[in-house]
Formats: C-alpha cells, sequence, structure tokens
C-alpha cells in the first residue's frame, strides 16, 4: 500500500513514523497511508522556507509572477490527473473536481498579477523636498492549513498569493485527500520555483501545533470549522502571529414573491446538493416568504430533483458523490431524522439510497426538507451534506432577522427581481458574501473571500486583495537628501 | 479640585466613585482629579455607541466628512487653549504641544477624504452577466485605549477615522493627562457629531478590561508598552476582536561616514530630546560607523547640547519639560547610573538639572552617553527620556545586525548621502518606518503608521489607508438578473 | 456704472478699453459693465501664471490643500452673498444659487484629499535591485473657460483640482455673470493663496485665442457648446496642448411601465425645469414606454406642474428664474412654436408667462409637450428652456434606440424598479452618466463628469480621479545604485 | 517571390493591387514584397472590427484576459521563429531581437491583469440610499500605427492592452519588416482570439488616412518620428478621436563627477550601440560634468569600443547589426562627416566598417564623437544609428539646462552615486523617463511609457495603467431604487 509523503526542501519524503488511513469513500474501501508529520519533520519544513527566504525575497516580483504563469499551464495540462485524484479521496465527480480545480487555478491567475498588486504609494514633497513611499514586504515564513472539502482549491487561494509576494510557505493539508494537494505542489516545483519556498507537510494536531507554535512561522491562514478555527486564531495570535482562520457556514437564500422561480430552482439545485453540500458556501437553508412562494418552491424543487443522481466518483454522470467518510453519512442521516422527529415535513428523502455496486460508498441522497423552523437542531447546526432545508416566513424582514440572528455570516442570497429589495438586502444583512439572484455567491478571484461573525476570525479575507495585505507588510521609508554637495561641484572626490 | 470626567452620548459626566490624582510635572502639584470609570459607566458609553450605530452608518460618508472638516477648523481656532491643556498635564512646551497638535489635526484632514478611501471596487462581467463589487462596511462599535504621552495626537489617529467610516467609539485615554483629550472630543460635537458616535471614559484597568471583555466592541486600538500591548492584543482577539497594538521602541540612527555631519546633528538635537524623548519615535541611540563619525558625532554632538534648556512648560523658551512622572524621572536617571555603572561615558549628564523656581518639577536635562554596548542595561531597555546613547561600530553591516537584533522595530535611520548605501538599509532594516537623513520618520497622515517585530501586534499599521481597512469589513456582493422580463414587456403589471 | 474686471497675479484690474453690458435678466436692465480683455491683458495673466509655477509646484500638495480647506470655509461663510451675486446676473433663485455653489464647493472638497489622490505608484525590483516609480507632476500653466450657466460650479470644477496639483491657472468665465466668479476667485487668495497661481480675465473671442495659441497654455478645459467644443478641442490639440472640450445635450428619461410615477414625476419637476433648463445635465425628454405609461405620465405631470410658479432671483418662492437673455428667451419660445406646428401637443403652454412686477424679465414658464417625435426640430436641437418633452414609444429597446441615434450623449435615466431593466440600459447605453431612478445623474464631486459622443471631445472627463489626471502629467523614474562603495566602506572621504 | 499580407476577420489576404519590396538590411537584397492597402481593404478591416465588437466587449474580462495567457504561451514557443524574421528584415542580431520580443511578451502580461485592472470605483450612499460606481467601457474599433524599429514589441504595448479592455483592433504596422508582426498575430489568433477582434493591414499612407478618416475608428495609438505624430494627433483629434502619439528623441545621460566610471561606460555601450541605435530610448548623448569625468569617460569609452561588432543578423557573435536602409546608412555617415566639418572630434569612426562578406548590408559601426556642441547639427538631429556624441559642461545645472533646451523630452539618465543630485534631477528635468544609474529608462510593463514636450502628443502614456485609461471610457452610474414596494409586500403581482 503506497504512502502518501511531504514535500520539503523541494524533495518528496514518504517515511514517516505515523500514517493514518486514506479511504475512497466511493467504495469505503483504504487503498492508501498518509504520513502524519512529527514536530521534527515539520521544523525541517520550517526551517528549509526559512533558508530559501533571503534570495526568495529579493527575486524581482515579475519573475515570482512567471513561475505563476508556467504554474497555472501545468494544473490545466494536468486537470484530468488532479480531478482522478480529487475524485477517489474525495469523492466528487470529476465536473465537479473540474470546477474545483478551475477556481484553483484563477487564484493562480490572480498570483501572475503580483506586479501591480505589489505597487506601494509614493508621495513626493510630504515636507520640502522630503518624499515618502511605502513597500509591501514579504513576512518570511507562512503557514496555510486546509480542509478535506476542496484539496485542490483552497490550498491555491494561499500559497500562489503568499509565495508570489517573497514569502516561503508551509501546507498542512487535510489528511483525508492529500494526493491531488501534494501533486499540485510538485507541479508547482515543475514550474520552477526554487526548493525550499514551498513544502507541504501531511499531519495531524502535532504538525498544526508545531507551525502555531515555531517563532520562524509568521503567519498562519486556516479554512475549517467554526471551533478548530477559534482555536487556530487565539494560539497564532497569542504566540504573535498574524492569522486568518475561516470557519463554518450555514448559507441561507431567501425566495422573494416575485422571483422568477423557475430560475430560482434551478440555481438551488447545484448550490443546495452540488459536491453533497460538503462547501462552506453551499446553500442549506431556502426561506420563502409566504406561503404562495413556499409552495411554489417546494413542489417545484420536488420535481427537480427527482433525475439527481448521487453515485461513485468514476461515474461523471452522476449529479454528486459520496460524504467524505462514514462518521459524515452518519452525522447527516442523523441531522434528517432530528428534523423529521422535531415536526418538520420530509419532502424528499435521500437517506440510505440505493447505489448500485457501491454498496460500502458513505452516500446520502438529495435532500428536502419543508416546514424546518429556526429551534430544530437540523437548523442550528452546519450539517454538511447534499440537504435543503426550508424555512417559511411572513415578510422579508422576517427572512433577513432569521439570518442575522444565525451565529455564521459566510454567504446568503437573494432571488427577487425588484432592485429595491436587493440592494435593502445587500446592504443591511450581516454576511459578508452575498448574491442576488446568485445563490452561491463566491467572490470572483481578483475580491476577496470572507464571512463575518463567527464565519471569519481576523481582519482581512482570504484571497484577492486582501490576500496581498495579509502576506505583506507595510515599510513606510521617509527621505530627505540634505545639502547640494556633489550637485553643485562642492565636496566630490574623484573616485580613482 | 475639579474633577475631569468622561464624555457619554454627547453628555459630560463628572460624578464618579473612583478619582485618581492629575500631576502638573512642571511644578509636582496636583490641582485636578479624573473620574476612573467603572463597569457600569464603560457598557454606559457602549451602549450610546450601539444606539448611534444604525442612523450613524447609514449618512453619507461626505457628510460624515463634512463634520471632520468642520472639527479641523474649530482644532485650529482652539490651538492655543488645547496646547496649554497639554503642557500643563504632560509638561511638554507649546511649540512641541502645537506639533502634536498639528499631526493630530493633520488626521482629521485625512479623514475628510473619506468619500474617496471608501470606494470599492466594481467589476462588471465577471461572468455572462454577472456583476460583483465590494463594499468596505463599518464594524459598529470599536474602541480605542491610548497613552499619556501625546493625549492629542494618537486619539486623533484613531476615531476621526473610524467615525468618518461610520463607526462609533469609545476611547479610554491616559489618565495622566486627560483634560485636552477631552476637550478636543467636546470640539467634535461642537462640529455637529451626532451623540453617542463619540464617547470618552477616563478609567483604569477596570475600564480597559470592559472594553476588551463587552462583545458589542468590535475592534480595539492601542498604543501604550509592549507589555500592555501584547495583554491587549492576546486578550481582544481571544475574544473575537480584531485589534492592534502599538507598544515600546528602541529607535537607532546610523551615522555613515560620509554623512553630513552638522545636519545630522542637527536633527538628532530634536529627535533625541524633544518632548524630553517620551516620544515612541525618539531617537535614542544613535550608532556610529568607525571611530572617526563617532568622534565627530560626540564632540559636535556634545557642543549642540549646551545651549538646550529644560524647563517648565509655560516658558516657551524651553526646548523640553519635565518627564510625566516623578517615577519617570527615577527611571531615566536610573537608567544613566547604570549606564555609567556599567562601564559608558556620559559625555553630558542632564541628572538633576537646576531648573530655577520649578524645584517639585520632574526634570532632566538633556544626556548624551557614548561607549555604550548592547550587552548594558541601558541599551535594551526603553528609557522614554531625554537620552542620547552612542554606540561605535566598524561597518554599517554591524550596525544594522545591531538593531535587527533589538526586540524592537519601530523606526530607524540612516545618514548619508549615499544612494546605494540608503537602499540597501531601507530594503533590509527588519524596521516599519524608515528614515533617509530624517531621524523621526513618523509617515505622514496619508501613509500609516507601524513597527515591526514587538513594537506592533496585529496586521494593520495606524492611521492612513490601513487604518481604513482596520475599521471597516469588506463585504462583496455578486449580483445577476435573470429573464429580461420587464424589459421585454412580458410580464409587468402596471401599477395602480 | 460699475465695471467687473480681472484678477491678475493676485490685484485687481478694472481699466479696459473694451467693455460689454451685463444685464439682470429678472428685469432686463444692464447695471453692469464687464471688462473684455485684450491680447496683452491675457498674456500678462499667462505670464504671471508662469513666474509664480517654479516655487507652487514645489510647495507641498499638503500645503496647496489647506488652502483649499481654508477656500472651503470661506465659500460656506459667503455662500449668501454669492447667491445673491448668481440669481441678479444670472437669474436663477437663491436655492438654486445654493444647490450650484454647495455642488462647487464639494469640488473644492476634492482639491482637499491632493495628498491622497497625487500618490504615484512605487515598484521594488522591477529587476535586479533596480526600482521604479511614477510622479504625477503639474504641468505648467493651465486655462479654463467656463459658460454662463455654472457661473460659480463650472469654474470650481476646474481650477481647485489644477491649482491643488501645482498648476497656475487662468480662467476666462462667461462675460454675461461674471460676478460670482471673480469673487470666488478673490476669496481663494483670501485663503491664502500666492499671487499668479490663479488669474481671472474676463473676455471674449480674443481671450479665448489668445489662451489657444499661447505655447506657455500647457492644456485648456472648456464647457459650453457642442460647436465651440469643437472649435477649441481642435484648435488647442492642433497647437500641441492637451485639452477636454464638454458640450451639448440632449438627456433623456425612460419611463418604464413598472416605474414608480409619483416618484418618477416627482423627479422629473425638477429635472426639466429648475434653472430654467438652463443646465447640461436638464431632463428635456422623457420616453414613454407604452401609451399606458405615458397617457399617466402626461396626465400626472400635467398636474403637478400647475403650483409651479416663475419670477425673479429675488424671491426665493419662485421654483426657476428667467432665462439668460432675450435671445435665448425667444429661441425657448420658437422651439415651442415649431413643435406646435409639427404636429406635437402642448400641453402645459409657458410661454409669454406673466410675472406681476417683472414685464421686462426674459422669462418662459414651464412647458410640457406631448407626442413629439424624433423628426421634429424641436427633439433636434438642445433648447436650454424650462421644456419638457414626451415621446412615446411601444418598447425599451426602441427607447434605447433613439437615445443611441442622437447626436449627444451626456446624461439620460431610465426609471423602472426592475434590476434587469436597470442592468441592461445602464450597460448598453451610449452615454456617459447614466441614472436609475435619478433624473440627474450628475456624479458627485469624486466621481467624473462626462458625456459620450459629440458631448465630450478629449479622453478624459471633468473633475473626480479624471481630473487629476488631465491635470497632471506622468514621470516614470527608473533608479539602480551601483556598487555597494560607501557601505562596504571601500571609497568614501571623510568630509572634512 | 513571396508577399506578405494582411489578416483581416481571422483571414490571410495576399493579393494586393499595390506592393513594396522587403529588403534584408544585412545583405541589402530584396527576397519578399508586401501589399499595400487600399483604402477598401483598411475598411474591410474596419467593418470586421465593429462587426466583432457587440459580443467581445460582453465576454468577461477574465476570459478575454485567458486569451492573453494563452498567446504568452505560444510567443514563448515560438521566439527563435520570430527573432529569425525580425532579424531578416530588421537587422537585428538574435539576442536583441529576443530582448525585443521579451519586453513585448511583458505587455502581454500585463494584458492578462485585465480582470484586475478593469475595477471601476463603487460609491455606497453618494446621497441617502443613492449609490454610484464608474464602468470603465471599452471604446470599439481603436487602430495602432507603429514603426519598424520594434516590429514585435510595439505592436505588443498597444493591442494586446486594447483588446483585453474589450476593443477591435486595426494595426497598420512598418511595412519595412511586417513578416514578424504578422505571425505574431495570428498566433494571437491560435490563443483563441474570435476572428474580427484583430486585424493587420499593411499599407502606406493611403491606409494611415483611412484609419484616420473612418468615423468607425474611436482612438488612435502611434510610434513614430514626430512630425508624423503630429499629423497624427492633429488629424485624428480634428476627427473626433482619441489619439496618442509619440515622436522621436534625443536622449542624454549626465556623467557625475562621483559616477562609478566602470559601471557608467559599461552601462553606455548597450545603450548607445544597441540595435544600431535604433531605438526611441537610445542614449545618443553624453554630457559629462567637467573635464576630468569627460576624459575618463572618453577613455575609457574608447577602450571598451575596441571589441564591439557590427555584422549580420545571423550571427549571434555580433554586438549589433545594419541600420534599416540603405538612406539610413547615408544619413548617418552624413551626421558624423558634418560633426567632424564642424568641429567634433571623432574618436572612434564607424564609417564604412569592413563586413566580411556582406558587402551590400546597411552597416555603420560603433562610433564616439567627442567635444560636440548644441550649435552642431548632429546634435540637433535625431540621428537614429549607433553613435555617441560627448558634450561637456562645467555643472550638472548646464547640463540640466541643455536637456531641457532641446524639443524632445523621451529618456535621460544621471550617472551618480549622490542622492541629492539624483533627487534634484528626476524632480526638475523636463523629461517623461528618467533613470538614476539606468541608461534607458524604458519602464516596465506595469508603469508607461511617455515623453514629453514634442516626444509625445496626447494626455496619457503608451503601455501600462495609462493604456486602459486610453483604451476605455468611463460611464458614471448612479443608482436609487425607490419605494419599498415588494420588501415590504405592498404592491408585488406574483409571476404566473
Amino acid at each position: 500500500m503506497s504512502t502518501v509523503g511531504h514535500l520539503i526542501n523541494g524533495e518528496s519524503i514518504t517515511t514517516a513514523e505515523r500514517t493514518q488511513d486514506v479511504f475512497n469513500p466511493s467504495t469505503g474501501e483504504v487503498n492508501k497511508q498518509v504520513a502524519l508529520a512529527s514536530k521534527e519533520t515539520v521544523e525541517e519544513a520550517i526551517a528549509a522556507a526559512q533558508a530559501a527566504f533571503p534570495e526568495w525575497r529579493n527575486t524581482p516580483a515579475a519573475k515570482r509572477a512567471r513561475i505563476m504563469f508556467r504554474f497555472k499551464q501545468l494544473l490545466e495540462e494536468n486537470a484530468d490527473k488532479i480531478c482522478a485524484m480529487i475524485g477517489e479521496e474525495h469523492g466528487k465527480i470529476s465536473h465537479d473536481a473540474a470546477g474545483e480545480l478551475t477556481r484553483g487555478i484563477e487564484n493562480v491567475e490572480y498570483a501572475c498579477y503580483a506586479p501591480e498588486l505589489l505597487k506601494g504609494e509614493y508621495s513626493k514633497n510630504v515636507g520640502p523636498e522630503i518624499d515618502s513611499w511605502s513597500e509591501m514586504q514579504p513576512l518570511g515564513v507562512v503557514a496555510g492549513i486546509t480542509p478535506f472539502n476542496f484539496p485542490a482549491m483552497v490550498p491555491l487561494w494561499m500559497y500562489p498569493a503568499a509565495i508570489v509576494c517573497g514569502n516561503c510557505f508551509v501546507l498542512k493539508p487535510s489528511e483525508r485527500d492529500p494526493s491531488s494537494t501534494l501533486f499540485i505542489a510538485e507541479l508547482l516545483h515543475e514550474a520552477g520555483l526554487p526548493a525550499g519556498v514551498m513544502n507541504v507537510v501531511n499531519g495531524d494536531k502535532e504538525a498544526v501545533d508545531t507551525l502555531l507554535e515555531d517563532t520562524r512561522v509568521k503567519a498562519v491562514s486556516f479554512v475549517g470549522s467554526t471551533p478548530i478555527a477559534e482555536y487556530i486564531y487565539t494560539t497564532a495570535t497569542s504566540n504573535g502571529k498574524r492569522c486568518q482562520a475561516l470557519g463554518g457556514a450555514k448559507n441561507h437564500a431567501i425566495i422573494m414573491p416575485d422571483a422568477d422561480m423557475d430560475n430560482a430552482v434551478n440555481q438551488l439545485l447545484g448550490a443546495a446538493f452540488g459536491s453533497s453540500g460538503e462547501r462552506c458556501m453551499a446553500l442549506s437553508v431556502a426561506v420563502a416568504v409566504g406561503d404562495a412562494a413556499a409552495d411554489a418552491l417546494v413542489s417545484k424543487m420536488k420535481e427537480a430533483m427527482q433525475p439527481l443522481k448521487v453515485g461513485a466518483f468514476s461515474d461523471s454522470s452522476n449529479d454528486f458523490g459520496p460524504v467524505i467518510t462514514e462518521a459524515a453519512q452518519h452525522k447527516v442521516n442523523g441531522c434528517i431524522d432530528s428534523a423529521e422527529a422535531q415536526g418538520a415535513t420530509v419532502v424528499v428523502d435521500g437517506r440510505n439510497p440505493d447505489v448500485a455496486g457501491f454498496a460500502g460508498g458513505f452516500f446520502v441522497g438529495a435532500t428536502l426538507i419543508d416546514n424546518v423552523t429556526p429551534e430544530m437542531d437540523s437548523y442550528k447546526e452546519e450539517i454538511f451534506g447534499p440537504v435543503l432545508q426550508v424555512v417559511r416566513v411572513d415578510t422579508m424582514q422576517e427572512a433577513m432577522d432569521l439570518i442575522d440572528a444565525h451565529e455564521y455570516g459566510n454567504g446568503t442570497c437573494i432571488f427577487t427581481r425588484d432592485g429595491e429589495a436587493a440592494r435593502y438586502f445587500t446592504d443591511n444583512i450581516q454576511v459578508g458574501m452575498v448574491g442576488v439572484n446568485v445563490p452561491l455567491p463566491v467572490p470572483v478571484s481578483y475580491h476577496s473571500f470572507g464571512g463575518w461573525k463567527r464565519s471569519l476570525f481576523g481582519d482581512l479575507h482570504a484571497y484577492g486583495p486582501d490576500a496581498i495585505k495579509f502576506y505583506t507588510r507595510r515599510k513606510t521609508i521617509t527621505q530627505r537628501w540634505p545639502s547640494a554637495g556633489v550637485r553643485e561641484g562642492v565636496s566630490f572626490s574623484f573616485p580613482s
């Protein structure tokens, strides 16, 4: 059985004291092991990054960016291979993996803009013959800790930006689906990255804590669940690092009575069930304003869900695949059970779907639950499965109050064709990423990604312009040249 | 005896359970008391800010800015009064207080630019007929905690920017010299600020901890010493707030052999002894490269220091005034004692100066110490007094290594006329604010202020562009309007 | 009878070889003369500007901006006086003059942002140890030529921005209402502007041509009618100057069937008749989509127009005043005549209104004409009077085609509540300033003003960000410092 | 004999009524013809561009940019082929052609940043519930006219930026060396560009005038000599187009007495003789301050020039190749003759070099002329050949006055190690592109290229940020949504 190892100082390292199983969620089988890095191994990666820093920081930004140009090209050439790796370990269907990869590549494109993004501000004559300017200098060694649900994309939110700014990087990806992440990092080296600038260590809490404690690590980016995000943020900042930690979500869509309902239903299908709902931007609650809208939504949704197909990653005609683990499968089923027990109506029931030939897979089918209320456990928790819950309210304000009362504030959306309703919603809702008739309002790579409330700890969002600020520190220079001297020929000595 | 109180919801509050003496450092006398806010009083201020927020956030930025325009005007009209207040409680001479106030007003000017600074980024067609833009929305209630050494300026680094972004503010200024701070906040109300938007509470740790713990406070800005800065940062971030905490400094100037020595000496006088050295940007160490430069520096410096006059704030012919407390006076004297004891040469001795008529004042005269080494206690600590120490090194690299080895990284400067030396220095030195022939490289108000290493905790600097980022949070909207409908006349109903 | 003269090198000059009458359009009387500058006088102004340039360009931007801060304050303090001057010579009612002045002051506020706006871009390491940055340097002497309809505002679009960038200015305002313009320029000097930086010359074609031909004038900003704009642009550019020339307009509003009709009518009143329609952004054509919308519009509009009062500038209860000249009055009346003759329906007829006590005034009342078609002369021409014409079309596309077919492309607006219709309109319409439910979509001072097609000649718009580009020229510096030399102690000589 | 044709609407067109010889300047032979487009052919290209515009403008910027990413890749893969084409028709050696191409590719990289560069400014609440934003929309059809000296690079300054902004393009390149330009345009189509977006027409004045007169062409970018630039600018602007026209140059370097002379000499070699001096940024005049500096410069330069080799493009050991035509060769020789005749000292004489085996080539060797004065004809004219002239002055101010007195203001440079001298020079010199110890201060692709005085007509520079402004026009939208309506459930109708 093969072992997925680390990538340190440009070298693959597969020996490991400790390892862990890597499952194929479509079959429930274990085909690989992943190495779990010890403190020493992580420190080796940090040391490699530290050693590579002085030369890398002095490499012109345009040259660093040119490696990103080649990286983009290699990612495109190897897309099928990467998608297969993702599918096998995560379970997502190839079209979904391709979508993930495309989004990741867009972050590499953004990194290509580095020479533009790293421009400082120059002020002539801040005082008489005094000039001042700012430089956005790299921090040194920075770390990323990423989740299982986007093994290609989320790491690409982080290290292309960090590296192109002149930093060196240590990535600790999810140990559940490590292969694509590692392979992509190898492609970056093929693109010309010097050894040590980018390092990958697989691991668990030991690796994470090493990154949080080592004083050489200057910044930590994290994406995962809220309790861990909070732990990461508190620990990293207490250790004097800058940190951005992205946590959980519960994303609501408001369905207004004037919405184009066919369009809304069509959009919700992908937003709720795509990638089995295992996205921090998954749309998991539809709030219908008025019973007429709710009835129309539920009936059209039910019909639209009929053809949806859950199944193994290897069949690209499937709409979505298994959830990540057996435990996740039980959790999702449990949420549906509890909603039902607490009085909600399970309109379409995805529990225990029949996936021919894949009895061991961790499957849950697309599920629609009506008449959900805020008091239900299934409403409070982040389910992270292919379950769309419908809550019925009487007014738009009630819908907004519901959203604002939730601890998370990642994404949300309104379906309407009314300009005023959209403007009121986007202005006032306490959520960081807001869609108007766009149910997955993930910002494009040249804007930044981040929720509000307990969905993000830190002051700068992920990727886009905020990432450039996060991965650099400001140096402000104030300069005056004194007496004329050489210019007026007073005091020069001719060099021998 | 009068009591300096609080300003909450537009009202002056002078009743207080607990109070503390306010000294006149030029005489050593106590003429006033300052109220120390209880938890309840601070919560009242927070509640007032919270209540004022909804309307204030909806006030157009240009209108908010217009209050800042009037505020600037009132500050200029009341400059003499403010400077007298500063002088009496802090001890600084009127020309120095005027300098502080001017710098503060420049931050108000920057706040006037709000409509420009708050522009979001608009992207047409991020996808087919999908648009996306960012809005920089205010956070809600934010707090500032400020030090004694700039009672007018440092608060003005914070709240004009915070308020003009649409936030409401609670300021906890230094309890040592509270009058000017309070008076300035009153002027802001005279300029038209609605009640509750800006609140001032005087107090001690109880007030600080209330601000750090209250969940309604979304962000904390702090300026003070490094141990407190670290406490503030760790506590605030652990409580889920964003925080920027600026701490101590030990600012070095490198004197290169090719420096224009007369200019350097002239610059150092003000940078080392101005405001009695009680500035986080005070230049307290001169690192001379080569004995020739060192000898020239010390001899010219000694001569230039002769006419310097320490004395009471009320005599504007004095160059600088007392230090803030008797304890501070003892500490500074102790540093000079220990340098002497550990082998340094006290070239000009400012201990126990004779200030006629002000025997009770907390005075220390300008002091020059040569042959200081990094091992001495006086080198390691932040003295915060009118003491310039000279360290002698052989090379520029040695000088830079010394600076980089220090725990602080606030400001630094090089004196040279050589372009290459300046460029190498500004590029590589591990310090956030760097001067070339400018010994106090405080960034102008339209750049940002911040040190590196243990001089600043957080990822965004104070005032200038970074302040706008710190006091706002990004919301990203993604918008698509569905089928043509009304435009094509398909489905509209004429409003009755 | 008094003579309005020039302001050259900080001095008032009232002697003149040639003069022209200045009318009070509310009475038809002549109370003043305006001096018409000869070629020599204009050249004197240019020479004064040229002489003031070297010192002014070296004045720090923050200091230049501080004069604008004081200027704003003086404008506010003198608002009533300025409005009275405008009213007497232009005819507009005080509330309208106050609106103009406020808009003008907002441009002064924008000029206050200069330190932010003039920041260049700084790139570290464009090559190994090579840095590059841009500086936005002033041009030298620049000129402005402005129209009668906004004697305060339009000049303030130009010279505050030009001057704060470090240029020196020669303004040739309209000779019809020169007093407020001149007085405002005097206030700028009272605010602290050095003599020669800002100069005003009243005059006619001789003055204009001198400005266009003199090689010391580097740039020309113009606002007026399209034929003159084209002449100015062609002449100035052929003489090697940069030029922006804003011309005429014919601004249409589309009234969609789903519009909030009461709101639309309310908005149109001010947009069509305010300032007697003598605004380049006046809304002069309403295009109603569908007869239902058209009928509702016309009937509600007719009713809403009943209380409108035309009269002398001195009575602030009037809604609008006279047009500028007797010739203008005849022209507007002629347009109404021709529309009627060509088959349109004059619903509300403003010809020859009865204004008690002001028989000699140049008045035209608010006029509404229905059933106008694109072939009519009144549709083709810019009427520049208080006349709203209604065109009826069947579809929104037809309405847009109409707008795009017109030679002008200054402003336009759509009334709808439908997000999709608004987005399609704003995206595709060939007009530079577009409103959604905003009939006078004049950009705020921190955006830029400019039409498309034959409404603007040049590539940069007026005021706002574009003005800063227009009034500066880019200098790009690329810098490398060679061998270490001084830094490594190889080749320095100690200064004696 | 083959004919180089046009590329219109994605199709190669080689039939032509008129043709012209294309020379190989290394041999003097004619191997090809180039088609000269008639008015009709150019109009066909314009029509193709116009037809392609509506769809291309609606293509998301990120998608347009992705074609530029592929274009860059194809240019890199075809670099050798392109360099050979350039060499054969222009004469430059492969290393020089490779340098040109690299610079061109950097402009393609900049075009890849389009999504970032095209962001508009979004202002929330410019008034109560009124928002405003700007969109930078494409112009439509734009044209470029480019010179022989950089057949690959200069076109790449223009069309990648223009196209990525959403415009369609018609390029009229130099008819002297058309092959590489055409081939590169074909690669852009291979990269996925839709037909009609980019068109190439070869031609002469007939083609140029058609582009200048056709009303469908909205903007013209030109690079060439100053008399033609002025003609282009005057004609295009008179026809209502925006235009930027870059003309001639006479670039001076000041050699200060404290300069690192070996470095200066080394830099000057490439800057003066590279590409046979046929660059608008070629360094053709060295102004030495003081005879000591002059003598050192001339003697070191003379020595350094000994190994320089002029010869055919095909031998990559040559330092530079022939000039473009026999006429150019005669002109350059004539300039050397006249300098000699007027009293200058020809230190190194490049007239009539012996290039074995290439007797028919248009060669001029590297030439150094000392004691040149501003009155000499050779000083006044742009020689555009491998000739470096030395002027001797006594002071730096004298050197600067000389530069400022010249009609051109393209590039200039100072050699010094003194910070103050460099700052004074860069601040005050009347030249658009300034180097400090960098003799060819061509801005990198993410800054903009442009001279001052008669070196550039127009207000925006070429490539970089200014190009984005030049190739877009600002549209400002102001939006308010009226009564709550749908949001409050008052007036909606449920869609059937």
